[in-house]
């Protein structure tokens, strides 16, 4: 069946609505945490009415979920892309004599993409707790963590391919510590009230001292 | 000046109404998240009203605060009796003639206190959310941090000395290391529905892992 134009113009002006109310929450969310954020205060971030709300989603748990997809998937493809970048350009993989910082240095910078400011952090800490309570969210962040788990897997056995190295565990182990070290020094980094700039610096330091350990000496 | 009897039971009569407060508050907290607790449920748990709540805490905040500084100091104090049980007994530094899964036996059990269940690492995640957004609770936060962190590397350090083993990085790089998987690990598993037990078993794996990088093989 096909769509008529009107249809077709209702879908987008629908789709147009969700989008504003996701943008609006996700603000909400990561300013003033999931507890405390109204859909009041999201309807008047976004300029909606409750009205307008309510036709698109049965609750703020509801468009929690779906805004959790869809800051996940952002940052996997963010993630991919960069990745791919790194290995097509060769200019950072051949930046250097010595194999270990310039690996350190492609790691952050595949890892360091956008969303991944203060306010990513938040929200991303935002859907972690409530993940810890919620089984649709918490299957959202499973599902996510699992993705990029593989992702940055993935670029871990590029660059150790690249550059002809032995890793001193399996790629998935070496990624998994990998983004540990990344969640833990944006947390504390954010607490210790570090600037966006401050936050990739502290980050690289960490990450660059666990990318040493991921190369087999033996 | 001299306390009189009837002081000294006023004092610890209040000292009592604010620790039930507490204890309540933290088994809210942990249950529905900070921005979800109301300082009515927390008086209905702890069998108390609002009346009895608002002359020892000015508000929901203040309250929390006191329960960051309680529950860090407990775990902090729990880690350092852990650490002088460990190294007084020898039992477990001696258990194995592979010093490295000795030390990620001890590592793990060093850090696998009381208050480190599934109860314990939802309310330090609200502590860690809440002090992103709020100074005084990034304040506690940072402060327990630093402590942890050095009572880790003194832990660090002394089975190091007691196994003549050489580390990789300074101890409190290490320390770092293992508190950052400590608590990387304990989030997943809580989010993937593990149990008490199941959430041992994930850690210990996990620490073990990284206590395997600590140790310089050079």
């Amino acid at each position: 069946m096909n769509e008529t134009g009107t249809e077709r113009a209702s879908t987008r002006s629908r789709e147009n609505t969700r989008a504003r109310l996701l943008d609006a929450a996700a603000q909400v969310f990561a300013e003033v945490g999931l507890g405390e954020a109204s859909v009041e205060a999201v309807c008047e971030r976004a300029g909606f009415t409750r009205g307008a709300f309510y036709s698109n989603f049965d609750s703020k748990d509801e468009l929690f979920v779906e805004l959790v997809g869809r800051f996940v998937s952002e940052r996997v493809e963010a993630v991919r892309r960069r990745v791919a970048e790194l290995l097509e350009s060769g200019d950072i993989l051949a930046a250097s004599t010595d194999a270990e910082p310039a690996n350190a240095v492609a790691l952050v910078q595949a890892l360091d993409v956008p969303g991944d400011d203060r306010f990513g952090v938040m929200l991303m800490n935002e859907i972690r707790i409530r993940a810890m309570r919620d089984p649709q969210t918490a299957a959202a962040f499973l599902a996510q963590d699992d993705r990029m788990l593989r992702e940055v897997a993935q670029l871990v056995d590029d660059i150790a391919a690249a550059k002809d190295i032995r890793l001193a565990m399996p790629a998935e182990d070496a990624a998994r510590m990998v983004l540990t070290a990344w969640e833990g020094a944006s947390a504390r980094a954010l607490i210790a009230g570090a600037t966006d700039e401050e936050l990739f610096a502290v980050r690289s330091r960490e990450i660059a001292r666990v990318g040493q350990l991921l190369i087999d000496r033996a």
